[in-house]
């Protein structure tokens, strides 16, 4: 019995998300049903990041475990032979039994994209969100920098989430304008709570468009209320980067 | 009786082309449905570059006469509400009586991708052509600066154009590498072929995966016919960038 780890990249715009749902399909359940038919034994993957419905990823992680006597690394290949163009693993490698994807130490990055123009792009609306009124830059910096560090994230948790414990740390939040006015908010954490990229680049929206300050950040995480922050913004803004391990070399 | 200038941009994955056809959905048809329901009058547009099947534009030009009384720079944002998300008009404004869109002098510029690694990115696949074998930049660079001038460029002309002249003028090709692994060819002329830009990409993959020399361009121009050239690159790679024109200001 072998533990393999596949990073997993995708365009969720035609997926109801990672996680498997009573309607619909998602990419946990095509990586089951692929992988099963692949390897004419019964997976169930496991998923570090389960993202949402129309949210994408270049590198998720998900492991699973097999008798199969293909050699780790060539699984990917003969994986993305089967599956649909919009779901491609980008490797696969062998990891200890113990590796697990979620309760691992682990380094997540995010990024959140806003086409910041009067008049959308076609090109670009599947991985982009579209915000028409002009952001401004330099107070979305500011206010990203408050969200460093370790903070009760309670105020960015969709009020769905059970989780008792809201407090999370993040590594780094930059704000970064490319020339074809595509905003990128890219954030590194080791822990994120239900929505809270989402949130963050729903509340750097309200600081860029002058509705709210970047001081009222450090307020914002103070009140624990989900009404504090700005709205979730739209799901196709946000890719799933890549997680690094420290438990495991890949 | 007003000439409006339109400047278009589509995702071409779903269209058959620009132009209209017997069967399928085009730009130009959608177009001028459009316009002919938002105006009251039949309109039919007139285009600047006829792009393939699942070609892109950021800014392709079109044309129409209408008597319409909503001014000209707010035609845009009401065609917009119209079209379907893949079509959105990017600027509309009058131009002269006599201005047309292919007749006048322009300068061109086309962009062709190739996402160049060994496995395939989901988000990409759209708007790239993928391609498995290491591409040599260096190598692509020298032998785009082959096609730079005045040329008869028969070789790089698909054999189903009939067009008598095949002279055309390339004022600049540049191949750069970006740090996603996408190789972008942008070449701008005042006039290109049917599929000129698709089998110039088709020939500096050739060049950069070794098969062809950069100094071998020349002798394929020389030889004045298709077979010397390399393959048509596919459609969705390219993306008609945008157009200037020196007889109007816009």
């Amino acid at each position: 019995m072998k533990r393999i780890k596949l990073v997993v990249a995708y365009d969720g715009t035609n997926y109801c998300g990672w996680q498997i749902q009573p309607t619909g399909i998602t990419i946990e359940g095509v990586l089951n049903q692929t992988l099963t038919q692949l390897l004419g034994e019964e997976i169930r993957v496991i998923g570090a990041s389960r993202t949402d419905s129309g949210v994408h990823s270049l590198g998720n992680v998900a492991v699973f475990d097999t008798e199969t006597r293909i050699p780790p690394e060539k699984i990917c290949y003969a994986l993305n032979q089967r599956l649909p163009e919009d779901i491609v693993v980008q490797s696969s490698c062998e990891v200890a039994k113990e590796f697990h994807p979620r309760h691992c130490y682990s380094e997540k990055t995010y990024e959140y994209r806003i086409l910041n123009r009067k008049i959308p792009v076609p090109t670009l609306r599947r991985y982009t969100y579209f915000y028409y009124r002009s952001l401004d830059i330099t107070k979305m910096q500011q206010a990203a920098q408050y969200l460093i560090g370790k903070h009760d994230f309670q105020s960015f948790c969709s009020v769905k989430s059970s989780v008792e414990n809201t407090v999370r740390q993040i590594l780094s939040c930059n704000v970064e304008k490319s020339q074809d006015d595509v905003i990128t908010i890219r954030v590194t954490g080791t822990g994120f709570l239900y929505n809270m990229v989402r949130i963050i680049a729903g509340t750097l929206i309200l600081v860029g468009v002058g509705e709210m300050k970047p001081e009222q950040i450090p307020e914002i995480l103070n009140q624990m209320q989900r009404s504090a922050a700005g709205p979730t913004a739209p799901a196709q803004g946000l890719t799933m980067i890549g997680i690094q391990y420290k438990c495991t070399k890949d």
